[in-house]
């Protein structure tokens, strides 16, 4: 199967990474393609950075007619009912791969995002996606998305400690990364802190396969139907 | 107070009626801009169409820099967050303005909208909104949003006769109009309905003209500060 | 219009403050009549007062009856859905006013009130009204609701410590005021902490006027029908 | 032990068959003593009626010191809240405590009531006690509460019909009688429809023994502490 | 009426105990038997734990035939749902008593149970039961179920330790114990605490009687039918 | 992988057809073994099956101690806390796994069981999960587990038209079969409804696969510990 990985933003760095991810755990017959939202902000932090994304995410989309299946890269989960309406296999945003995986491990998660402004962003999607119950908080590291590009940054020692802190203050059995910029430092975080540590990326990759490989496609007899010509 | 009202959709004649709609409530001292979406889908069917144009609705919300208020006449409540972090003054959208003014005239109402694959845009709208406990139904008229620009058309017949299968089978209270479009049939369909009909248009010109009153804007302090200079 | 805003407990300076808020802010031909429980406790702090006030409150909303639109004026709501029952135009109470304003100029908001035993009484009035999840905390900041009338007290310091504690432990991102007697204080308030400090007078005055102005009535078809004559 | 049964409204037939209901079941060394909310309205439909009759169930519950337990005998858990400050024993009202039976001998339960319009108030009586995911829905037999003290109507009749169309419509697994001036007819009615009909005078009655027997008492250090002198 | 109260764990000396707590509130027309789940772990700790005691459980049920009650004495209340479709009386589990009853004496309460692993079942429990909005937290006093039983152990003070840490840090007005072994305590934690303190034996002793004394019993009519015969 | 698919029912033609519906979705590298829970009555229709079957499928657990994941393949995800404490690897139950990849196939759904009786089990669980927003309604065939496994049952007649009635009712967009038995029937229901159909089975082979393969397993911190030692 083809499945197409989509970088809502501009930074190519970070498809690379995530794309690394992807194909880390991908099944030897999933091919990967990377693709990054060309024209998009360089990274998403906050709905206003979505909306200047998410049309260029939407043309990726389209573009990738071929894909057996499509996993949008940022913890956002930008304009996944678009993408839905227009792509035929299954469509999947990182924080609702996460989050779901999650609920099937552990009774109760964290999740530790980079800025604080994205905290009431992934507090409304888990709540829509119906996981409040099990998700104790969600929590900010204090650094901008692009600080995890920086090779010299102490971004990832603020990583551990928020989960270090989510681990003692919140009872929590599971911890989320609430960033596809994360996604590398999964195994290092889970060594670290002894903690589930759960990448929406590779999550994502694998559930996509998981849909396709089910013989799943997404309904398109209501609300995810083919757009209307105009 | 200077009150921008902008149809996310590039149908003029649309702007136009939605307007009129806002004007003829507007407060002698309230000057009502209208702005049209231009690059936008000439209707918003759907999360594919809402993406289309939200960038192209933001782009007005950027040009509209001396609003003291912002209505976005669209029920799907388009990039409402967006606008209001680019914003100063507060931001409405139709669906969450008519929903929580309904939710103070009675204890149940249902929606009724054009498009069969809205009623579940609309029906998350409610529940984010917190309001899916006095919501009875949400329901469609089975008709494109721009059949309702067509004067020939009876799309209107069949949005009354909508209100009136509510009132029979869903026992509510109010009801309100689920799309933009709509807004100049409020008067009409409450009279030959017998119950409140609650028009977005006109409830959200009123709410916004109500929060300048009151000295509030939006939030700065957390997800809606402005937009992160990359 | 005529807008007549009742303060459900019998303590005049109160009403007073109360009508000198909403005049602040009501538009120019809005005619702003206050009116006093008399017979009712002197200040409502929980079930009992609040009883206790609801018939004198009752009385004064059937005297009202060339009222356009009312409001009444103690942050617990008391005996709303009667006076919605009783009047024709539009009811509003301060508490459903405040949160449903928070509710769209910030993703959270904590509310502070005077007694302890008040916020149980707002928690449920809170997740009634289906805005718990936008709801960080009811707190209180230990003070009798009178002691907001003698000059001399250091009320008016408790909450704004209280606030301030409320803006670091709750990463909330807006205040409401809880108690009608502090309707006063919100431009000191607000100015003191750097945050959105929302008063319910304030914003339920300028609701009723929406309202009002919007055409919207009390729907007389279900819960809020004209009492049954016996 | 004493158990005091007020009767909010001031129909004395209604308060006698309240206490033959509740003398039926009591225990041996229960006293039961009915009261009359003597001044209150001869029923109570809707807000308003229950607002007119508070503060004389109120002088009940202060008239009635010596009660170790109280039951408010009215669906719509008139004004419990103030009753639980003022007594110091259990208060129990007979919505709250058929629900709460009723979840514990069925998955699920439909309630019947009198009139259309308490249909609303009862809903969110079910919502705030947290039972809305297990009532199925709340049905009126659109009859006055009077209606059944009248030897020759056919409400009864109409009672039945409606628990019928409950079983057949609802998928239901028990039905709560939502009218305190239904209680004479629970076991007729349980015989004639073969599913358990709950009646909540009967359960409040052995509710509030079962907590004085269980030695609880309303907590004194909150919401329901003693009211405050003013 | 004959209360058939078991223990669905293997411990002889937690049944006496249990059954003591149920004698010394039990009507005097009441029999208790106690009833010891022989083959189950000494303990319940978890849900495997749960899965090996309820087969044993369901034995005792069915032993258990002349009883016109069954009080299930594990605060996890395991297997209620096939204890209700073998008996025919009222089955009452010990969490459900607990949290029913103290959501009638307190607007919130939290809960004490042994160990940590035990606070997510609890904490679903409680959730299932639609109280989650009255509970404030589950916390553990991160003791063995069995210390509980061993005289020179110091689990008694634990947990009165954690009892005070409940009401200075969670603003609960009532405790729940949430472990049947704690139920010779209730009396001593409320003394030297202060707040009422409910213990689920204890109130599921009373509810029992109630329901059998309001002559309910479990709908057969649904999912609690007698097992089909294969 | 090693991959354990268990029965928790004793009927082996069961077994086999799950076994057969799982190896024609797995990956090339997985190695399906099939397990019967022995002992365990013949289907599991309700609570008190789904107790009696509990520990031989724990037993199953256990035996298959070189699983990397195991399929729980009953709906009523019976005992699944108890096997993700034993197990090491993930453990999914075919309910959890099917309502969550329909929830991210489409807005909404229905669930067609076998009996009547399963409805309040499904309910309860898709509560549980945090889908009952997004599952329009729980359906049963009225038919027996085991119909489903004679060759000459109109059973797969019932499950279509039932299937049938659902598109045309609740307006759902996909369709979650309710009964593992149902797993071979899933490509015909599919192709003679037109509507997304989704077998438990299928989607809880893939998930299990999805979930090794990004190395995620059971969290061991909290309620999913290895059982403690007696």
């Amino acid at each position: 199967m083809k499945l197409v990985v989509i970088n809502p933003n501009s930074t190519r760095s970070m498809t690379d990474k995530i794309v690394a991810s992807a194909r880390a755990v991908a099944a030897p017959d999933t091919e990967v393609e990377g693709r990054t939202a060309h024209g998009a902000p360089a990274s998403i932090e906050g709905h206003f950075d979505e909306v200047m994304s998410a049309a260029h995410l939407l043309r990726e989309v389209q573009a990738a007619r071929d894909a057996d299946a499509i996993v949008v890269a940022c913890f956002d989960d930008p304009a996944i009912g678009a993408c839905r309406e227009v792509a035929t296999g299954p469509v999947i945003g990182i924080c609702e791969a996460a989050v779901k995986a999650a609920s099937m491990i552990a009774t109760s998660f964290s999740i530790v995002t980079t800025l604080p402004r994205s905290v009431p962003v992934i507090e409304e999607l888990v709540r829509k996606y119906g996981l409040d119950h099990q998700c104790r908080r969600v929590r900010s590291a204090a650094i901008p998305v692009l600080a995890l590009e920086e090779p010299g940054s102490n971004a990832r020692q603020q990583v551990r400690a928020e989960i270090l802190r989510a681990i003692e203050e919140d009872r929590c059995e599971a911890v989320v990364l609430g960033c596809a910029g994360m996604s590398d430092l999964t195994e290092w975080l889970s060594a670290e802190t002894g903690i589930p540590v759960i990448d929406g990326v590779t999550v994502a990759t694998k559930l996509a396969e998981a849909l396709v490989g089910a013989g799943l496609k997404t309904s398109k007899i209501g609300a995810y139907a083919t757009p209307n010509q105009k």
